[in-house]
This record gives structure tokens, sequence and C-alpha cells, in this order.
């Protein structure tokens, strides 16, 4: 009798939706009809991404707060569009829940959404939901860019210099104080796991003034993002491990510094910004973007190696080493 | 170590992707990248839609061949863009398949996705894939439809004539007939199931000509969607059952009036067109539309009651007996 129908999910939802999207004109209509529409503005191209959140995979049902899987599931998404250069304009949120979440956890978890929301400026636009016994969701964001402006991945050249923005590593190393269970929700690298801040912002001012020749977002782990880059501009990459910005905390000696670089190299999920800049614009570049730091690491070669070099000056094979379904689960 | 990587399998999908966007203008950047880069037209709203296409669900590991699900999760995401009155351009996917899937079943997956681009002229444009036990799928389609043109849930007033394409329960027929494992995939009905075609050609054309006031299409059964079309457009509906058109199958006998009538009203995954037309423009309304049938079946009320006049001129209230994740499996 009082199990949830579709229709009444696509409501609760949908009142979410509303409140979302009361001041964004882009989005002409809403939850509620067999699709949404769109108004593209003049002058720019529309960016379409989506991307898996699933139980087990990208999250745990109890381990992850409710809030923050509604945070992430956007934000993550999101931050595709800013390694594109682009804004964000609106999403589209396919859930599939378990009728025991489909109260209070579904509550918080459009409570994360819809902060998420209003934080990148991303109305909910629209969906698809439905019953399941496994928590899966899939985010599309749409997004607009400046013709010919977009960062691809494709454009880095030899000679170019490689920058990353904040610290790598945070993210992993909070999962696994989550994990731990001696940390809360309120400790740094715990929040910047559970609720990452997309790069919007720097990843703008990097396209629109065509600083950055190739761009991507950190999702996986620099070890095998960095490859991805650099097999699609057809280069080669030279790192200096001693400039990789790693984790860092209070009391730095509980984490050593191999660990805290095995944790810049391999840990996902820091969606921070990879980009390649000329060297003559790379001598130009301030040492931080809002407070962001922006730090030189290395950079592209014409051999099609990846290459780290240690302190010692020892080089070696840099290999993937990051979050790969296919390759390995989770650690 | 022959295990495949995330990035193989983009490259798999991804050559499949290039085939498909060869002739495709509208998509600058396909697989590969961040995201996809899209160009709209001008004068030209985008419409965004996705949906979920889930193994246990919406389909059989065993018993649905993967060349139709390749087919069947992209044509199914396509009609809800011919039931706005617009043209697909793009689509997203997102997979998450077994290992051991990643081999033949793939190929033969993506054969039928292929050929669903081709005949539809949506290409892919990116996606996102991940391993899991289970077979899922996410399909966002992005397409466009003159500006003002769009053709909504919520624009049926009182007295509109109730039409709807082609004829009703046949595909939830033919899921029926391929359960029992009698009948091959030439079978017209089982065809419709396997491989249903979206009405984009009449969608446009009830859209560009301003002929329709509402529309959507039928994916949960008429008794399930018509109740949508009704809540949308704060109106109420009153259908003659006599005029539905029913299941038509070479040997009637072995099929009774009333169980064609049943399978109309609440059967799934037909893809028809629901839509409804000022009385004056009814009058004039042809009888198919390139040889898809057109029928009115009934109309729209002030009450705000679903009504369903029986051939002896009873009436009883229809209720939603269709396809409901939340409410009922899958029968």
């Amino acid at each position: 009798m009082n199990r949830p129908t579709e229709n009444d999910l696509v409501r609760r939802i949908g009142l979410a939706g509303r409140w979302l999207s009361a001041d964004n004109a882009a989005v002409q209509l809403g939850i509620g009809d067999d699709a949404a529409l769109f108004s593209p503005r003049r002058g720019y191209e529309t960016i379409l991404t989506c991307d898996w959140f699933l139980e087990g995979m990208h999250f745990l049902r109890d381990q992850h707060p409710a809030d923050s899987i509604g945070w992430k599931c956007l934000a993550r998404a999101v931050s595709d569009i800013a390694a594109m250069g682009g804004e964000p304009r609106c999403f589209l949120l396919s859930l599939a829940i378990p009728e025991s979440h489909a109260g209070p956890w579904l509550d918080e978890f459009l409570r994360g959404l819809r902060r998420a929301a209003r934080k990148l400026a991303c109305p909910l636009a629209g969906g698809d939901t439905t019953r399941r016994s496994e928590i899966l969701m899939n985010v599309t964001v749409i997004g607009e860019v400046r013709s010919g402006r977009a960062r691809l991945r494709s454009g880095a050249r030899p000679g170019d210099v490689i920058y990353v923005s904040g610290r790598l590593g945070e993210a992993d190393f909070g999962l696994q104080r989550l994990r731990k269970g001696r940390i809360g929700k309120n400790d740094p690298v715990v929040r910047k796991h559970l609720y990452p801040e997309p790069r919007i912002a720097l990843g703008r001012w990097l396209a629109d003034h065509r600083i950055a020749t190739a761009m991507m977002d950190l999702s996986d782990g620099i070890s095998t993002d960095l490859p991805r880059l650099c097999a699609a501009s057809r280069v080669g990459a030279r790192l200096n491990a001693s400039r990789i910005p790693t984790v860092h905390i209070r009391n730095q000696s509980r984490l050593s510094n191999s660990a805290a670089l095995d944790l810049a190299l391999n840990g996902g999920d820091d969606y921070e910004l990879l980009f390649t800049v000329r060297p003559g614009k790379a001598r130009r570049m301030p040492r931080s973007f809002e407070r962001l730091g922006l730090t030189a690491i290395g950079e592209i070669t014409y051999q099609r190696q990846m290459i780290l070099v240690g302190s010692e000056g020892r080089e070696r094979n840099l290999s993937p080493g990051g979050w790969d379904p296919f390759r390995r689960s989770h650690s």
C-alpha cells in the first residue's frame, strides 16, 4: 500500500529539481516529461559527459554518508566539464535504489545532491528512476564552452611543462582514514574524498586564455591518467618525483615520503586538473589560482615513455597503478 | 595478462564509435577525451534524455540476443526524443559488463548498437565503461527540435482526440512468445520486442505542423502512460476499448479479445506514440503516416478520471497495470 511507485519517486526528486532549477534559464523543461529541453547559448559548444557511480565500486553503502554520495555523484561528473575548460549547465540523474532506501536515505542523498547542484550552478533537468537491490547511479552533465576554446587531451607538445592543481593523493588518503573509522567527516582529507570540488574556475581560466595546451582531470591517479593524455597527444612525459605535491598532514611522521608519493601517483578521486603549458607561458605562470596551488611537475617529451625521475636522479618507468575496474579491485 | 583494461574497452568501443560518427558533423569530438563536444544548430533547442537498461529488469542475459540489447538500449532512449517531436543527434553509452562478456558478446552487442545508430542517424559520442558482475547500461541521447515546436505532455485540453500509432501490446506479446521459446527472431511481434523502432518521422511531423497538442511515447503501457499525460495536462480521459488497435496475428484464435485488450492496455515496450489532437484537426487526420496506422481511441475530458468504455457500453475505471519497477516485477 505504502510502497512508493515510480511516479512518487519522480515527484519527490522533481520537488528537489524545481528547487534546483529555479534560477536557471537554460533549462526550459525539467522533470516529468519524456525529456528535458535546454537552450544552448550562441557562440558556445555543448559539452556532454556521463559517469557511473556504483555501490561497491565507487562508494560503499555502509561507509559513505548518503549526502556525500549525492554530492560526489554530481561533482565527479562536473569535473569532466571543468577538464574541458567549460561550465556545467544542467544534469540528468539515473538512480536505482532498493525500496529500503527510498525514505530517509533518499532524503539525505538529495540533500547532498542539491547542495552540490547549487554550489556548482548545475540544476537537475531530468533522469530515470528504478528499483534495484543495489544502489546504482549514472550522471550525465551538460556543459558549455566558448566555441574553439575547449581544452582537449590531445594538444600537448614536446617541451610543454606539465602542471597539476592542488595536492595529489589526498582523496585516497582520506578514504583510508575513513575506512579505519578513526576520523570524522570534518578531517580535510576525508572531506576531499567525500565532497570533492571540481576545478571549474581554474579550467575556465586555462581555456579562456588559451594557457593550457592539453588538459584532463585526475580521477584514476596520475600514473593512469597522464599516459592517457600522452597517448592522445602522441608524446611521452618525464616527471620529477620530488616536485609532485603530495598529501600534507599535521602529523607528517605518520606518512612516509614513499607512501605519500605512492598515494600521489596512484590514488584516485582527487579531481585536480592535469594540464600542459608551453615553456614561454610557463615562465609567467602564477604559483596559485584562487588559493589553489599550481605546480610544475615535469615536462612532455618526444620519446613516448613515462619516466619518473627520483629525488636521487635515478630514472624509472612510471607504470599505471591507478584505479582501473578491469585490472584490479579498488584497494 | 590478456584481461582487458578499461583503456582496451574504450578503444574497442571507440572503433565502433568512429565508424558511427563518420558522417556526422554535429559531434566535434568523440570517444577518448574527458567529454564530448557537440555543436548545436541555430534556431533549435537541445533535448536531453537518459534511460536505464538493466539486466533482469529490462532484458534477460540468457534470453535476449546481445545484438537486440545493443539495438534496444539506444532505440528506447531515442523514442523519448521522438516523443518530443525532435530528432536524435548523438548518444552517450555507459556500459558495465562482466569480464566474461568482453569478448564475442560485446562484439554482437556493438553490432546491434551500430546498426541502430546508423538507422536512427544517432552516432556514439562518448560514455563510461566499467566491470561489474551484472550487465548494466545507461544511455543518454541528445536530440534537437526547432525552437518552440517541442510537444510536451502538458498540452492536452478537454475535447482533444486521443491517438496512438501502430498496434498496442505487440511487444509484450512478442516477449511472451520469446519466453516460451517457440518462436524465432523473425516473428514480427518478437521483432517488435527485440528491435523496436522509435517513431521519429511521425513525431517530427506532428510537432513541425503543430498537429499534436500533447505527446509522449508508450513505454510502460497505455494504462500507466496515459494517466501521466493527463496528470501533466490536468485533465482526464475516456477511451473506447473497441477502438484500441490490439495485436493482430495470423492465427487470431490463439489470443482472446480480452487477452489482446489486456496486452494493449498494460503491455510495455511498444514505443508507439500517444498524442492528442484538437477536434477540428482530428477530422482531417489521415489514417496512417508512412504506412504506420494512426488510430483515434478516445478523448480528453474535464473530469480528471481515466474511463474505459467497453464494447457493450459499460464504463469502468482504467487503472494502471503497466510496468512500474516500484510496484511489481515485470511479468
